[in-house]
């Protein structure tokens, strides 16, 4: 069996994480009986800065007859971030509909959390809505550059789109050992939307009588995830809880170099995309120490999606035995001297 | 030099914490040679049950000639949050024009914080914008009740609600020994708000050259809070973005029952509001095992900013001396046996 994968490193670290991705793939392949073909793309920072786009006209198009997307991360000094990412990863994300972002927070064995936990206390999922909500172009700025100026930003929640994200979080916790969805809201200040979200929420937990259902303010939330994070099974937010969430879960358990994320498209009529929940980190870029893991567990999670679930699973073992293992192979983040380089190797020698 | 004080209990364990504070001010005022005529008002859930409003209609008028107000919690079951909180307490941040949201982050010696931190290490201050912003009753619903429902939520920044609590924040962190503010944005995701929110945050940092200012996106700044919380000193951010790392803030420290904050009028044309960041509890309401710090140490910012700095850091001291002592004495949420009241006692007792 082959699949065919769309690659987009992107700039900063994405070039550096996404070639051992990579590397892992092929190896995981060879020992479970299947192929890839890759094909790259330079869509980045970079190219902008040379043509003006971040990607070809025809970019999304272009993606459409691919198994999958495996991409690093986008973003660059001088680029303004809210051009890189809506020329980018955010058209990605909306045209090919993946309107769930999976997100796991798990804490490893050998890993010293800043929290107080033990290894697999920590061990849930968040679900991100990721096609609407607060991430919008619409809005716009009256009296620009005056002392009177007003800017305005329009969140927009649809039913068709609330429901089928919390559908799937109801869905997916269903198959769970524990069956419990965490809703976030801020009903209490955010006026028009959060309220329909809890009533669309209330409205789904009735069709799920089998799981157990909850929700906190976004604020209290927060605070939880510090506090007794092994509480949770699966969280459901919209699209900038999620986000906010989907990055506090990992910086509980230590560092957000190991978080990988799934954008789904659950109707698989569009290819999903998988990376890492870290950035292109100028701060590190270049300097072969950026984490490797967040980038080779988004690849287990797109064998798990490609219906490779064993060989998945093999590259997860491989990163929890390499994880606890000799604390000098991980990278500077997770307390280690390791590079990027050296601690892929061991994870493809795990392999 | 008598204080007049508007005092707004409200419901669940505001009723609890509330008395608590007041027994603590009498106590200072009676070592301090100052005394306070405290002005009782029954607004709450209870009163919008059998009134229909959560405030009289002149309310606001009412709480103008006080010297301040001593603020528990509202919200009750029964009664949705949207509208318990937009009938009195967002009304009175606003009209009373409380447009800084002030918030102390601290890690007690003596307190065993979910994250591996050493007291002492944790101490920085949540300067949040409080009149505008996501907060807001500009938005409505479309095709309700139907597949085809959109709701959309407006956010409004003005340039002078910006600017106005970015200098706060400057001005705030120039005086303290760690002149730095990080700022919380997420430019690269809400389109118009935080590109307009960084201009500002730019132009204000280059009139403070003493002062050291970065920023960060919410999402990874809500990590950098578990990671690495020692780095901070303000922080200043929206409306939305202040209320999540407020209490975010506090659950890294251990506890949100301590965290206290100020709804302050900086110009002093209106009373500010001092006030718990804990909210009603309706879960432990009538049990009287609340913690009462986050009330009491409520009492000593509101002391501070009605010009009684020593008599704000005696209360300070006893809170850090009672906390310390005995781990018996403490509320449950901080581990121990104790009940509200007694841990006032200790807390009037080391006065
Ligand atoms: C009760 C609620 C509206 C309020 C807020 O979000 O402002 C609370 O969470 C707070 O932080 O004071
Ligand atoms: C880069 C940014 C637009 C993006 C987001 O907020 O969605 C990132 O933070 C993420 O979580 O994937």
């Amino acid at each position: 069996q082959q699949f065919t994968i769309a690659v987009i490193p992107g700039d900063g670290i994405g070039n550096e994480v996404v070639p051992e991705g990579l590397r892992v793939l092929e190896r995981i392949g060879s020992i479970f009986g299947f192929t890839f073909r890759f094909q790259h793309f330079d869509w980045s920072c970079e190219l902008y800065k040379n043509s003006g786009r971040m990607m070809p006209e025809d970019g999304i198009a272009r993606l459409r007859d691919h198994d999958a997307i495996f991409f690093g991360a986008v973003g660059f000094p001088g680029v303004p971030d809210h051009i890189s990412l809506w020329g980018l990863l955010i058209p990605i994300r909306r045209e090919l509909d993946q309107y769930v972002n999976l997100r796991p927070v798990r804490l490893f064995p050998g890993v010293v959390a800043p929290v107080r936990a033990e290894a697999g206390e920590i061990d849930f999922w968040v679900v991100r809505e990721n096609s609407e909500g607060e991430y919008s172009q619409i809005g716009g700025r009256l009296f620009a550059g005056t002392a009177d100026e007003v800017v305005v930003q329009e969140s927009v929640f649809t039913r068709r789109g609330t429901d089928r994200i919390l559908r799937y979080a109801f869905e997916f916790a269903g198959r769970l050992e524990r069956k419990h969805v965490t809703s976030a809201t801020k009903s209490n200040g955010l006026f028009y939307s959060m309220p329909f979200w809890d009533e669309r929420f209330a409205a789904m937990a009735a069709e799920y009588p089998d799981v157990q259902a909850d929700q906190y303010h976004i604020d209290i939330l927060a605070a939880r995830f510090v506090m007794s994070p092994q509480r949770f099974s699966v969280v459901v937010g919209s699209n900038l809880f999620g986000d906010i969430l989907s990055d506090l879960g990992p910086g509980v358990t230590g560092t957000i170099g190991i978080a990988p994320s799934g954008n789904i498209n659950p109707e698989r009529v569009y290819p999903s995309m998988f990376e890492p929940v870290h950035g292109s980190a100028p701060d590190i870029a270049g300097k072969g120490i950026a984490n490797p893991i967040g980038q080779i567990w988004s690849a287990a999670m797109m064998l798990e999606h490609l219906g490779q679930a064993e060989a998945a699973a093999a590259i997860m073992s491989a990163i929890e035995r390499v994880v606890a293992g000799d604390r000098n192979l991980l990278t500077p983040d997770m307390g280690g001297k390791g590079t990027t380089r050296s601690l892929a190797d061991a994870i493809v020698n795990a392999l």
